[in-house]
């Protein structure tokens, strides 16, 4: 119908975000417009502020608004350790758990050839050329323990170690507080044959 | 971390979308911010647009750009049949069978007695206004064949008929296509008593 073409519109930009389908699509517009237009405006506009402000850090290459981000600004982080993580949502984790007082370098993805993701993409010459800085000691490998997770690493830890740099990898085990009845096989064998 | 405000509003805004909890927000924003910036826009612009021109047609209340819809402005649809559905969405189904030449009157939502959705909020009083024109003849309910659609269906029916106004539902039964054996019994039993 052409005099709801604001409203097709509407669908088929919503469609764009990931994991929208169609019927979603329809149920989001018909919400925002029915119950929400303030919120709909709200989005409006921050969807053009973020994608107008945010860019990324000329050195660890997370999400920011300055040239260089608070974390690798800040003078108080161990200059020593570089942690390697996939997404900003995986390096607030490991900021979250407090455990770490390095600095990170975000891949913004994981390698996988089948989706055409190789090296490149996610900054691989830039991450050399950051933990050769001549401070890094040590460069922490945090990446998924998926299969991609690990090619990544895996390609990463080839990358480094020639220029002698200490490479390193999260272990693998048992979630604290999981009953073991419970925990999925291939994380057993793996935290056995990771035993300390 | 201050210095990416604008992408934790965009999270924010994110969620006010149904269905959008804190992960997917993250995993939209990021995807959206690293991948698709054009979409990003595209988006932004559709909602501001559709939220400034999308109103509710005067004469059967679903979405329109225009003071009355496409449909209740064609000469050619039979004004003595008017088809009740709950959403636009539900009225583009009806619509594309090709089954349905009357007008429609959308109620932008169905009775919810426990979400505080009552007869007000689905105007039913506009409905009986609009079903008592003097040339409406029949009132076809096509609301959902869930509890709140038939309790709905229900509440409407009991308002027109003591006006005069012949009230039908659409059939209940066995979707065409299906295998008995894999319909449920219910779907089943509904179809027996509404047997033809
Ligand atoms: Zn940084
Ligand atoms: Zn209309």
């Amino acid at each position: 119908m052409s005099d709801t073409s604001s409203l097709d519109a509407l669908i088929q930009a919503l469609r764009r975000l990931p994991g929208v389908g169609i019927k979603s699509a329809q149920r989001m517009a018909f919400h925002m417009l029915q119950h929400d237009r303030e919120g709909a405006e709200m989005l409006s506009r921050a969807l053009h502020e973020a994608s107008n402000s945010i860019r990324h850090c000329e050195r660890c290459h997370t999400f920011t608004e300055a040239a260089i981000c608070e974390v690798c600004s800040d003078p108080g982080r161990d200059m020593s350790r570089l942690c390697v993580v996939e997404t900003p949502a995986d390096q607030s984790a490991m900021e979250r758990t407090g455990a770490f007082k390095g600095l990170y370098f975000v891949l913004m993805g994981r390698l996988s050839p089948l989706d055409g993701v190789g090296p490149r993409d996610i900054g691989v010459k830039k991450l050399i050329e950051r933990a050769t800085d001549g401070m890094v000691q040590e460069v922490i490998l945090a990446t998924s323990f998926t299969a991609e997770g690990e090619a990544t690493a895996y390609a990463i830890g080839e990358a480094l170690r020639p220029r002698g740099i200490q490479v390193t990898r999260l272990a693998r085990g048992v979630p604290v507080g999981s009953e073991l009845e419970f925990v999925d096989l291939g994380t057993i064998a793996h935290a056995l044959a990771d035993r300390r």
